[in-house]
């Protein structure tokens, strides 16, 4: 086991460990690169070899420390944080042994297989003082602070009343039968997982994370082989009337389009997840719409807002990650709870949609 | 009551009449006027006077009769068709007597309060031979067919997989007393059967008008005082596996959206039911849609197709609607069973939401 005490390039820099090779890995290697407060310190994979490859195909520092296993990461005193993109039902096990081992913790969404999973890594964070994140990128570009400027304005879009998230893809033959998002035993919660992570996220987010009275699967759940869910869909609906509906499947053509409504304006955009262009995030809002004299067209019609960002998406959650790990390791911060409050949230819907699935679309009371 | 013949300005134009003066029938008589193929021929009202300010407010020929009761028009020998946008649960009584009279007949939406009553109306049809068309204005933009010859693409759009649609607007305070879509002895579907229909025919448009098994109403139906529906949202699923969602609604800003997912490509539009602009309708799709190499934006983007209009839709719909009356009265055509046929499917599954709305969001079957 490697116990080097290797010089990291400035003191500043949150040194990043990289549990498993995992593809996601690659992209957010290149936004802990992009990142001007954190560095790749470390990989580590079963395999040292895989490791090894993964960093000399990544852009890897020199200076990166490449380990045959998860343990020598966590291991290594000079890792600050992980980033954990490893299959969901491994959170648990390596998440709380990198809280045990004082690692912050950037998680891969969803981030538990189970909200009661989750509690035991929220618990070994808190335990340890450790900040605790998890992978939602689009939370971190810009366009999502100027679209919450736009919901939470009661002039412009009043109160919100319906919101409806689409996120489909189609896998490939291969992806169906062997990536680990529709294997039971690796990410069992599939298309809820992974693409409904995103639904059920963007629908918190504009209801400000308040939690729906009840969660209803709705008909035509397609599972696997395996009975890993590929395609499903849910209502939610809230105390005050407010109604969301979203769907997620492995079996459509790329689709990320999120439509809200509120009492006095209306928010549109088509790539919620991964916006169509990196430098840059678009929507569409209307305010009082209405039409025409005679009903023959819009008046006003809607506007589109593009807003531009520096730093991908992925970049400014590493980088907002790692403003906080650094706020905590100095002593002048303090952990943000609201991301493990929200990651928890997420996983609660995701965990009710599941549970409705089981039952045949059963309303599931979360009040 | 009027017996006049008086002589239309052209043997060849099909000569309407229309009953009552709904805010509705101001933009029909509008296109009525602009059809190259159709004139306003009479408008009858329970009040003459009113009949004749509306004839004069909305710039009716010179020669259009004015009469003081709907079944003047009908009596009229020179009406061949009749316009009816009367309140829906008087579709039955006059549409059956506009047919008992030989005239065609464009019908307002919802068509009628069941599909038991609609009935009634196509038998009346059928036995007297005559057109019946609803008044869904999209139906006949350039653009919908456009749609359709994406969605019909098996290498462009595949096979569809789901769709969304939201037709929402922000009924003012004295629609919400008064409008007649809020009066259970008027239009007792309220925004079922008035946003709700667009979002129902837009639905089975895309499914090439096969009916879904089963529709299943969504939990967070609202109704106002009198129990009419303001607001509500519904499931529908296929035997295949393809599933669609609407929400409609009184209550939130205008919001006319679609989006359509099929295996190979997706479909996006946000003005649906009334194109943003008179003169052309716009609409997003997307083929093989992917990622660039890390993820971080599409590759290749979205498509944006413009498609202009000599005649705004409900102009084409007049047109459309008064040559099958000429050919039927010509005898060189013959009756398009096509439009009562997606009528009545539309109003099938409108009556399938409102008993699982009855039915407290139990799954209503359809086959």
């Amino acid at each position: 086991m490697a116990q080097t005490q290797p010089q990291p390039q400035t003191p500043t820099p949150i040194r990043f460990g990289i549990l498993g090779c995992a593809d996601i890995a690659r992209k957010v290697s290149r936004a802990i690169s992009l990142s001007p407060n954190a560095i790749i310190y470390a990989i580590g994979s079963r395999s040292f070899e895989k490791a090894a490859k993964f960093a000399a195909s990544n852009n890897f520092p020199d200076s990166a420390k490449i380990y045959g296993s998860y343990d020598a990461v966590l291991d290594d005193p000079n890792v600050d944080a992980v980033y954990v993109p490893l299959p969901t039902s491994l959170h648990i096990k390596w998440a709380v042994a990198a809280a045990e081992k004082k690692k912050h913790i950037l998680l891969e969404k969803p981030v538990a297989l189970n909200v009661g999973e989750f509690d035991k890594v929220v618990e070994a964070c808190e335990l340890n003082g450790l900040q605790l994140m998890d992978s939602t990128m689009w939370m971190h570009n810009p366009r999502t602070a100027k679209m919450k400027e736009f919901l939470s304005d009661t002039e412009k879009f009043g109160h919100l009343r319906s919101i409806h998230a689409t996120f489909t893809f189609a896998a490939d033959q291969d992806f169906l039968e062997n990536d680990i998002r529709v294997k039971p035993d690796l990410d069992a919660l599939g298309a809820l997982g992974d693409a409904g992570w995103y639904c059920v996220r963007f629908i918190l987010w504009a209801n400000d994370f308040n939690l729906p009275k009840s969660v209803t699967a709705l008909p035509g759940t397609i599972f696997n082989k395996a009975g890993v869910i590929i395609s499903c869909g849910a209502a939610l609906h809230w105390e005050d009337g407010k109604v969301a509906t979203f769907h997620c499947s492995f079996l459509a053509n790329l689709t990320m389009t999120v439509t809200a409504s509120g009492t006095k304006g209306s928010l549109h955009l088509n790539d919620f997840v991964i916006p169509f262009e990196e430098k840059q995030g678009s929507f569409t809002t209307a305010t009082d719409s209405g039409f025409t004299e005679l009903v023959t067209g819009w008046a006003p019609l809607p506007s589109q807002h593009t807003v531009m960002t520096d730093l991908p998406q992925e970049a400014r959650m590493v980088t907002e990650f790692s403003r906080l790990v650094k706020g905590v390791k100095n002593g002048d911060g303090a952990v943000e709870k609201m991301w493990p409050t929200i990651s928890r949230k997420t996983q609660l819907v995701l965990d009710a949609v599941k549970t409705s699935v089981e039952k045949g679309g059963e309303a599931v009371s979360l009040s």
